[in-house]
């Protein structure tokens, strides 16, 4: 049960690698009270004997996604599941006058024929209208006032705040750009499949979904559309990384013209110098996963290849921390009007 | 500079990894303000261009270790450097009227025959007796009062607190204790070494130090000889795992007698039911090191082989948290009559 | 098809680790043609599709597990089946006049009683008895005659090769014997589940089936038994390591009476001298996974523990090479008189 | 002592990653007679010591580099040095008359000046008219008569094979091109240096020297530029796995004009199709670098980007096998007419 000066959040599908890290960092959370956690799966069991991590800490036990009991409890609902899942149950909790921040990909395209081509059809598309993209460095104001926010992908984040100060300012030909990026495996979810098992990951390295397939990129495209002012297509290759956390994207464009490393290195301190969870690193500095993870930050370096006339931007998150969970906290905070920090202050472990 | 109300730290030797991770939980204590680090190696540096996961959290410099200089300005002293070099630095600062923390070996044996014997000689004997062994799990009140704290060492840690209440209530042959402990790479310390590069130890598992060797011994013997009531002799292999955090220990004894697994449980029910940082598995729970990374949690977890008489304990904790710095913070907080999990409550960041 | 100087063999279940194990150590051998593999489950597809470390390598296709077709093809056939599949097609393989190398447990215990008390009933007991335990070092007469060999499980072999001399001397007292063991992740098979996930397994430690119920401990007291004479009990505790392969075992005992490191070193010499897959390390050495990693060898240290009285053995095996698939191949050699080393000679693959 | 049918070869530099590995892939070698190993560092001290890896296998032990009388003991001779040192020896090498392959830097650019600018002053430039460079996918036939080899960078073997079809087929804009690489870490050599510890490693990844200044850019652009016919410009960002082995490039270039899928797949089955160590990937076709570890193999997969008219290379070596020591064999079977696999067919260990 909530303390009266808490907010009570819940989190429907939360089994997964995004639900337990949410259920992690809300258990310090002095402002928010998880009060409900549910998995088909592992309905009846109790969540710190399926996430050991979590004993002593959580003493909820999961429930069946009953979700008008839910809103019955809860006065903000994370919703941690696949994708066409989330659109079924959005309305319910929209309805239910509860705000709702989903980490799907359900409400991110503002398009819903955009979300039709690459996905499927879409069960809840008048609420796109409505549905703010939870990137507190380009849209706080209006998560703050939203009902529905659509937490960004991992891949996304790590892509969009690379570029954004560059795309603004209009130098970089938005037609050169390639984001090759590396996740680690928990971006492929929980699910008991062989692709996922220790030994076909462990001590090596690929790509996969080559090639302008990806689901993330309409989320890139659209977004990068934004802050360019017209469309943008991007080649776009993740890989797998041997790691449990982390992205790392290394991401390529030309420079319009000439530019000074002063001049970029001005951009990003303009639009990022206030935000505490981009870490801006000195031209030339060069992010690591190792020294993000498990926190909120987002660490971006560039370098200028003269030789080339290309910048070479390079951005490292925790996957499921500014990826996905961290940000969606973060988001809550902007909802609740906490503090934006509260609950992400924490650094990285390392090592 | 320290705010009022906080007190003021300063960690001795702190470009190690205890040291690094002392930075780490300090930077989130409400409580307690770091005011100074120093290294040799790299004075005149900023901490947060050596550990980059620090970046943005913590904006002091390394220096050199000038005591004298420290003592004035921080109130609480963290010594993270190799035995020998803490005999030499302590006089100075208890002479200052500081408390001192210290996670080396130097002060943790009471009899300094025993340290020269396992040692070297040692030039500070003399406050070997004032000394008090920082498990607060056995010697809480003894922490409060103290101004020179002998934090344990990582494997006594794990070793001491699995058989603290089998001994105490004497149902395992003490003759019989057997502890097989594995432990993460980041126990071997910072040193630029060949036999601790990442392709010596990736992929690969052994032992070292193996037939009554290992410089824990004596530590870990004093501790239970104290539990059984007279002189206990053990044989103890640690072995290197290929991960960056983490002991696991197994702890093999035969009982004493039919003992039931209830009366067992029960045993470690009185001793840690009211410990925050003991988490107790129920019978046939089994720790791992997972759900321990990054936390202050040592959890236990026994089962009975009834074909041979003998109980296995096993226990897990992460060696820079609770097994050095975690720990040295917990008894900070005794020190300074803060909340015990003060900073350190968060859980264990899985996966 | 096999050329017509090449013994042609065959691998019933070939799609799990020791089967890709079995495959890339056959496409090596001069004197042997793998001629069919079988997987219910990727039947009809390329073995250099499920697995491209064989592409360009082996063409063949996985069938369907026709026992009477393939009896039609090969001369020796491998089972690398669960137990109880092993016990179901061996009599079938048999009649047909075939040799029969099973990787299962099905036909390692010699009485069937304890078989069924471990495992379930056995449908094939009338086998045992010509059945021989495939551990060349202990039975190499017998399996150049045999026509059904039993091969070793990964932790028994780990645990028998290093006590044998022991235990045949007469030198450790067999009632105090504990092998604690860590293998690595490829031991639990490729099946899709959580618990082998690259993210529960990554970065952890973890022991498992604790307390005298792992069903390799009567095969291993089995054995142990034999070269006591007399029964064994032992306590033994896997644990699961956070690398694709190997088995470390650390085994500790009571020296029955005071016995100089030479004559235990003497004892291993003896036993051991001629052997080609087992490399004795000098008194004091320390054996390592990763010195034997994708080789068939057994690397043995020993130290005496004066303090205590104890001899801790400690033994290096690639679990799916000499633990399982070289092993096997080694049985092969053995049973077609070839010369015993053909395939396997080859070193670790260090880094 | 070499057998007389053998041919007799030494190592110079022998104690690290590619020296260990040169005598791995020795040790099996049927034509070939391993004499000499040297190493300053543990000259004096067996191979198997230092490497347990070669225990029983290599009984050699490290030499101080007396190139004079290694030459008289050897006919061939591997220099796994650094740069620089490499140019100091292999005058008097070739001047006795011996056959050099050299796996350092010093002998891969044509033109001294370029070296130059890259590295440092070349004190034996009138070498390097004759050096062959050692792809024999490209210079087989030199290969044979040459009597100094430059062995391949590890990346730069990983991106020339990739995009040697597409540029001499002139059919992508070799201004564009991009290689985004990824290296184990046995790249980074072993020496003990703390940025190649585990825990610095470990769980982590990272760009480095990113923009145009890492020194295997030189020896790609030559030989680039000799396939394209003109000079070629690449952006090249090298990043650091936590795994030993492997490297993976991403390589990215705009297609000239529409290009079918079947067209570039005949591009790379011309070239490489007769190939015993290029695996040519169907079209989508995505390799791994657990699927050639410890192999001489190099995977190559290309996708089409039609939304932005790019061509996605990829391709996966074992950083250590085809990316230098294998590939140093590979040259050694070439110049000693032997078989060109001899010693270098065994597929991947995977897991």
């Amino acid at each position: 049960m909530s303390s009266p000066e808490k907010v009570s959040v819940a989190i429907i599908g939360a089994s997964g690698y995004t639900g337990v890290e949410l259920a992690r960092l809300l258990s310090v959370h002095p402002l928010a009270q998880l009060v409900a956690v549910t998995s088909r799966q592992y309905a009846g069991q109790r969540v710190a004997k399926v996430f050991p991590s979590l004993r002593g800490i959580c003493d909820l036990s999961f429930e069946e996604p009953d979700i008008a009991g839910i809103c019955g409890r809860a006065e903000i609902i994370f919703t941690a599941v696949p994708h066409k899942t989330a659109m079924l149950v959005a309305p319910q909790i929209l309805d239910a006058g509860k705000k709702l921040i989903d980490l799907s990909a359900d409400f991110r395209l503002r398009d819903a024929a955009i979300y039709e081509q690459w996905y499927e059809p879409h069960s809840a598309a008048e609420y796109l209208v409505e549905a703010v993209y939870g990137l507190p460095e380009l849209y706080r104001d209006e998560i703050r006032k939203a009902r529905l926010i659509a937490n960004p992908g991992c891949y996304p984040t790590s892509i969009i705040l690379g570029l954004a100060p560059l795309l603004r300012a209009g130098v970089i030909d938005a037609t050169t750009i390639i984001a090759d990026s590396k996740s680690g495996t928990s971006g492929a979810g929980r699910g008991a499949v062989i692709s996922s098992l220790y030994c076909e990951v462990a001590d090596g390295f690929r790509p996969y979904k080559v090639g302008g397939v990806h689901r993330h990129i309409p989320e890139i495209e659209q977004e990068l559309g934004q802050l360019h002012g017209g469309a943008v297509t991007i080649t776009f290759t993740p890989h797998l990384l041997p790691v449990s956390r982390g992205i790392l994207s290394t991401i390529y464009a030309h420079l319009n013209k000439e530019v000074s490393t002063e001049r970029i290195a001005a951009l990003y301190a303009d639009m990022y110098g206030q935000e505490q969870f981009v870490r801006l690193l000195p031209p030339g500095g060069i992010p690591a996963t190792q020294y993000v993870r498990g926190s909120n930050y987002c660490d971006i370096g560039f370098t200028l290849d003269r030789r080339t006339g290309r910048i070479i931007v390079m951005t490292a998150i925790d996957n499921i921390v500014k990826g996905a969970s961290g940000q969606a906290i973060q988001n809550m905070n902007l909802l609740c009007g906490f503090p934006e920090d509260t609950a992400l202050a924490a650094p990285a472990f390392f090592p």
